[in-house]
């Protein structure tokens, strides 16, 4: 992604590992927009912990950064009980985050790819499998955003509108960003185009996050709270909608961030298309009925306190899901590294996995 | 309204005025909920400036405060030239805030009372009477929260989780509140309740008044993230929606706080009651349809700046109106304290009016 740094624009990936000295590295999401700094870390541990305080967040991102953290533990591990550590590792992995797919979708790959090749106690072997599947994973992913970014394109016209929520950007992302790729490839396709961006409570992820992604894009765009979406929609101000993905079951629903759902209803509602910017990563087989995806229970201080003070009186107290469930009714279509589907197609896609 | 001040309980209005000294009185709200404190406006500069910077909100508390502004113009105003100090002073006071009716209803009623009783260039006479109608505005309003709880009291049934949005309570009125007032009386009639708070970005009259109202009052309640309401409501845990209004039109639509119109698609959606808490004094029946309402546009600051300390990037803008129009449709009923209104009944008030 493009990021403009002392008047001069370098290109960053959001998260890459370094297999030599086994430190992954990540652009420390909690310091932007205000600092951009590269964070190191050092072992799975260090990664795990980096996931679970929102260092990186973003479903491909959280997925492609637990891949690397496996091929650390495989690196750091003791040459005995090898296994026993690896599968130890996986479980803090997979404990961070309860909603992403992705986190679960490659951690499941890379022990599968290893026990594949019967190197599942075999350290040395296991970690070139790792490094070499995740460094894929993460190659495969920034590709997929690619391709997201050409099909989405192709729904946006000259002088769209559209509405994004939470973000779903290259920082999400490895890069390009699911829901923000199509907007990019608008944008360098010699589109005009304008975003409002919800700021996205409790968090502020679109306020902080994606509107730092379009500044550095030059994408024009206006922050406004979440509360305002509806309005612009009613007001015929909106073209359409795409938003991100954390999990998407079977027959089409999605788990995103909390808020989506609204957007979605309320584009429904004014006859605004909704479209869901999804990697094959980020689809569930398993689930069938958006209702069995656990929903992340997050600490009542996001909401009740912002920026070091205390919003809400003592004595109150905050209830804080990180996501929602939208039904596949609500949903126009669903963007993909291999085309824009239905949501009622998405069982379809299960052959083309990779 | 109870207020909790170091263990012990007292009774407070909102805003009220000491004529012998010409001195408007109200609870500071910008200092609320961390520190409760005792506002004094000198004269009618000073209120018009108490309601342009929000010290006090709500539609019907704007009213009544214009309302006293106005009797402190009459009282201050100088004997000679005393009418086209009146009419400037209306002329500031209206131009305060665009959106809540009661505004230009409390201030024309006031006019017109003065006009009527030919005392346009009597200046003692012209303050007797706005002094006393100011009063009598004031308790009417009182007296009209008290009764549009007593109605909706009987919507609200024992156990009922009820949603409301922004702060539509004793402070946005002289007491009682509107769409707080059910929930008083529900309380003091015994019955248990759960509210949902939504904060209500980007001024937080949620988070930061609603909340301290219910805790003054001992009523359960959660705040929670304004993209969190429609998870609820889907979830099926919000039994019924209460939210004020600053203008509502002829044919019942309704001009509320920025997200108000979300909430009240998402209760449709879910076929979840939705009413409007209004006093016959927010409801402007010179117009019928929503659309013709004067939206306030507030600063971007209150989107970008959270607590002092900016949240977006530099070089990002923020579009941030202030209100939202909830067509009809969508609204269960209107409790006034004349009675629980369908939307399309609203029209036949206009005989009810004080």
């Amino acid at each position: 992604m493009k990021v403009k740094l002392n008047n001069k624009t370098e290109n960053y990936r959001t998260v890459w590992f370094e297999p030599d000295s086994g430190i992954i590295k990540m652009i420390h999401q909690n310091k932007l927009p205000h600092k951009f700094e590269i964070t190191e870390l050092k072992n799975h541990t260090e990664t795990a912990n980096a996931i679970k305080t929102i260092i990186v967040r973003g479903a491909p991102a959280i997925g492609v950064t637990a891949g690397f953290g496996i091929a650390q533990s495989c690196m750091e591990a003791p040459e005995t009980e090898f296994k026993k550590y690896l599968i130890d590792a996986a479980e803090l992995l997979k404990s961070t985050r309860p909603t992403a797919f992705d986190l679960f979708y490659v951690i499941d790959r890379l022990l599968n790819k290893i026990k594949d090749s019967n190197s599942i106690d075999n350290k040395v072997r296991a970690a070139e499998i790792a490094v070499s599947e995740s460094q894929k994973i993460a190659d495969e992913n920034a590709a997929a955003c690619k391709k997201i970014g050409e099909f989405g394109n192709e729904l946006i016209r000259n002088n769209d509108k559209i509405l994004t929520h939470c973000n779903a950007g290259a920082l999400g992302c490895v890069d390009w960003g699911t829901a923000l790729s199509p907007m990019r490839i608008a944008k360098y396709s010699g589109k005009e185009i304008f975003v409002f961006v919800d700021e996205t409570r409790p968090r502020f992820q679109g306020a902080k996050l994606t509107a730092w992604e379009l500044l550095n894009e030059e994408i024009d765009h206006r922050i406004i709270a979440d509360n305002a979406s509806g309005h612009f929609m009613q007001k015929g101000e909106v073209d359409l909608c795409i938003v991100g993905t954390d999990r998407t079951t079977a027959c089409g629903d999605v788990a995103n961030k909390i808020g989506t759902y609204e957007k979605a209803v309320l584009a429904y509602e004014n006859d605004i298309p909704f479209y869901v910017a999804a990697p094959l990563s980020t689809i569930d087989f398993n689930i069938q009925n958006g209702s069995e995806i656990p929903i992340e229970e997050r600490s009542e201080d996001e909401v009740l306190v912002v920026n070091g003070k205390r919003i809400a009186p003592v004595g109150s107290h905050a209830l804080n899901p990180a996501f929602d469930v939208t039904p596949a009714k609500y949903v126009t279509g669903i963007i993909t590294e291999v085309g824009v589907f239905k949501p009622g197609e998405i069982k379809n896609l299960k052959s083309a996995m990779p």
